[in-house]
C-alpha cells in the first residue's frame, strides 16, 4: 500500500464529507502559485539586502542560482508556507497581499533552519542539490542562516505597525520552538528509548509551531483578535503533526527519486521518528528484535564514529523496516497523521471566517497529507 | 610605551577636560557593578528557558559552570554593554531599570554572536575557557547560539509595549550589521589587499552596531525621541570604534596573560586588522617588506590548510608585528582609538541629558579606551 493510498483510502472511509469539504486540487494548485507569485518577489529583494558573499549563498540555497552562480529553476519546495500565510489574511477579512511579508518572514525563519540544521545533522543533500554547507562550507551555511533569522524580524518590524509587532512576538515564540525542537532531535539520537509522547513534542516544536505561525501570522496582520489567531495556529500546529507523521513514513518508506533523499534516509541516520518510537512502544517479538538491533547498531556507531552503519547494505535497512512495519509503527503513523489531520480541520470550526476561506484551508490541509514528497 | 599610557598619554596631552568630564574610576567601577546586579539575574532566568542541553551549554559559555556542570565564577566580561544600557534608560530621563531588557536583550545578541563566531573562526580560546564549540561540540554552538538570539527579541517583545517594537527593530538592525561584519571579516582573510576604509566599515558593523544599540535601548524602551536615541547611537557606534581599535593593538601587542589570548593572537589568524592595513596602505619600506611577507604566508597557508603559518614560531610573529611598528600601523591605530573617542564624546552634546548621566558615559568611554584587556 502506498503512502498515499494509506492516507486517502482512510480519508474516504472515516471521513469523506472532510475531503469534499475541501476545494478541488486545482484550486489548492493555484492558491500554491499565488503564495509562491506573490511572496518570492519579496523574498528575493529581501535576500538581495544582504552583504556579499551572503546574498550569493542565499540564492544558491533557494535555488535560485547554481553552484557556479548560473540563474537555475530548482526546485523551491511545496510552497505551502506562504500560501496559509497569504490565505490567514482573507480569514481575518484582510485582502491575502496584507499576509505577504508575514508569509515571507516564515519562509526566512523556515530556510534558516533548513541551513543549521543541515550542518548540525551532516546532510549533504536538499531538494536533490548539494546542501550550502557542503557547497559553500559550514561558516557561510551559519552566518546566512543567521542573516535570514535576522532578515525574518527586519521585514515584519520594517511595517512599524502594532500589529507586526504582536507578528514578530508570535514569529519569534515559533523560532524558539523550532530551536527546541532541533535540540531534542539531536539529544534524541544519543539515546536509547524515546517515548511516543517526547517524539510527538518534539515534532510539535520542530514543524508545528512555525506552519501554526504561517496559519495565523497573515490573520494577526490583518488585524484579527488574539482568540481567531490562537484558532489558526490550533490548525496549524496539528497540520504540522500531520505533515511530519507523514514526512516519517517517507523518511522510511519513500522513494527516494520523488523525495530527494536517500533509501531508508531516517534510518541511515538513526532518527526515532514516530514509526520507530512507535515500533518500539508497541511491545511483541518484532518490537522486542527491533529494539535488540537498534541498541546493537547505537553501540556499533558510538564505538566508530558512525562508519559502521554507514556501510550497511540495503538488506540491513530492509531488515528494519520490515520489523517497524511488523510491529505496528508504520500503521500507528499513518493513524496518526489522520487523527492530527482531523484535529486541524476541527479547530477551524473555532474561528468565524467567510466559508470559502474554511474550504480553502481544508483544501491545504487535505494536500499537506496526501503525497508523495 | 604600553597600550594603556600610549591612549592615556594622548588624552592627556591633547583634550585633559576630556578626561577630567567624566566619573572617576570607583564611579565606574560602580556602573559596571550595578549593569551586572541588575542584569545578571534577568539575564540567567532568561537562559533557564532554553530546553535541555542548551540552557548547560550556555550556562557554560556565560561562565555560571565548568565544563562538568559544577558551578564556577568565571571571567563573564566587562559588562560594559548593561552598564550602558542602563545609563542610556537614565539619559532619557527614566530610571535605570527600565534599561534592564534592552541590557540582557543586548547581551544575549552579544553572546549568540561570540558563540557562532568562535567556531567560524576555529577559535579555541575565551576568557581563559575552552570555546563552547570546543567542549561541547559545533551542533551546540550552533543551536545556542540561535537559541540566545531567540530568546533575545522574546525578552524584550513580551514588554508588550510600543517602546519595545522600536527597541526590537534597532536591536534587529544591529543584529544585522553584526552578521555583514563578519561575512566581511571572513571575506577580507582570503583577500589578498583590504583598506583602511573597508576596515573601519567592518569593524563598525561588527563592533560599533551592537554598542551603539547598547546605548540607545534603554533610552528607547524609556520613551525617548527617534532623535535622541540616534544621538545616543552615535556615541556608541564611535565608542565601539575605539573599543575595537584598542582591541586591535591587543590582538597584536597585548599581554596573553591578562587578554587570555595567544601571544600574537591576529597575526597568527592573519587578521587584516587596522594596524596591518594601515601598515600595508602606508608605503615605504617597511610596508613593502610586511606586504612581501604577508603575501607570502598567505600562498603557503592556501597550499597546505594554514598548518604552515600554525608552526611559525615567535620569532617570525615578532617580525611581522615589528614590521607593522615600523610602518606606523601601531601609531596610525592609536591616533585612531582616540579619534573615535572624541568623535563619541561630541556626539553626546546632541542630545539634552541630565549633567551627571553625561559625565558617567564619559567616564565609561575612558573606561573602553583605557584598558589592558
Amino acid at each position: 500500500m502506498s503512502i498515499t493510498s494509506a492516507i486517502r483510502g482512510e480519508n474516504v472511509t472515516a471521513g469523506n464529507e472532510q475531503m469534499t469539504a475541501g476545494v478541488d486540487r486545482e484550486t489548492v494548485a493555484a492558491l500554491l502559485e499565488r503564495g509562491r507569485e506573490l511572496s518570492t518577489p519579496v523574498l528575493r529583494a529581501a535576500v538581495d539586502r544582504l552583504a556579499p558573499p551572503m546574498d550569493t549563498v542565499a540564492a544558491y540555497h533557494f535555488g535560485w542560482i547554481d553552484a557556479a552562480g548560473n540563474p537555475s529553476h530548482g526546485d523551491s519546495g511545496k510552497a505551502v508556507r506562504p500560501a496559509l500565510a497569504l490565505l490567514s489574511a482573507e480569514a481575518a477579512g484582510a485582502a491575502p497581499e496584507v499576509g505577504v511579508p508575514g508569509a515571507v518572514a516564515v519562509e526566512l525563519v523556515h530556510n534558516f533552519s533548513l541551513l543549521h540544521d543541515d550542518l548540525m545533522d551532516g546532510d549533504e543533500q536538499r531538494r536533490h542539490r548539494d546542501t550550502v554547507w557542503k557547497v559553500h562550507g559550514p561558516a557561510q551555511a551559519i552566518l546566512v542562516g543567521d542573516a535570514l533569522f535576522a532578515l525574518a524580524n527586519e521585514i515584519l518590524l520594517e511595517q512599524g505597525t502594532v500589529e507586526a509587532g504582536r507578528a514578530t512576538r508570535r514569529l519569534t515564540t515559533a523560532t524558539r520552538k523550532l530551536i527546541d525542537g532541533q535540540a531534542q532531535d539531536i539529544s534524541f539520537e544519543h539515546r536509547e528509548r524515546v517515548t511516543v509522547e517526547e517524539c510527538l513534542e518534539m515534532e510539535g516544536n520542530k514543524t508545528g509551531a512555525l506552519l501554526a505561525c504561517a496559519c495565523s501570522i497573515g490573520a494577526v496582520l490583518g488585524g484579527a483578535s488574539e482568540a481567531d489567531a490562537d484558532a489558526l495556529e490550533e490548525y496549524g500546529y496539528h497540520l504540522g503533526l500531520a505533515f511530519q507523521a507523514i514526512d516519517d513514513l517517507l523518511g522510511i518508506w519513500g522513494d527516494p527519486a520523488a523525495t530527494g533523499k536517500q533509501t531508508w534516509s531516517d534510518l541511515r541516520q538513526r532518527k526515532k521518528s514516530l514509526p520507530v518510537v512507535a515500533a518500539l512502544a508497541a511491545g511483541g517479538s518484532a518490537s522486542q528484535r527491533l529494539a535488540e538491533l537498534l541498541a546493537a547498531d547505537a553501540k556499533a556507531s558510538d564505538s566508530s564514529d558512525r562508519n559502521d552503519i554507514e556501510s550497511f547494505d540495503e538488506e540491513e535497512f530492509a531488515t528494519r523496516a520490515a520489523l517497524i512495519e511488523e510491529a505496528g509503527g508504520r500503521e500507528w503513523t499513518s493513524r496518526e497523521a489522520r487523527r492530527q489531520y482531523a484535529t486541524a480541520i476541527a479547530a477551524l470550526d473555532k474561528m468565524d471566517m467567510p466559508g470559502e476561506v474554511r474550504r480553502k484551508l481544508v483544501g491545504l490541509a487535505d494536500f499537506v497529507v496526501v503525497r508523495e514528497k
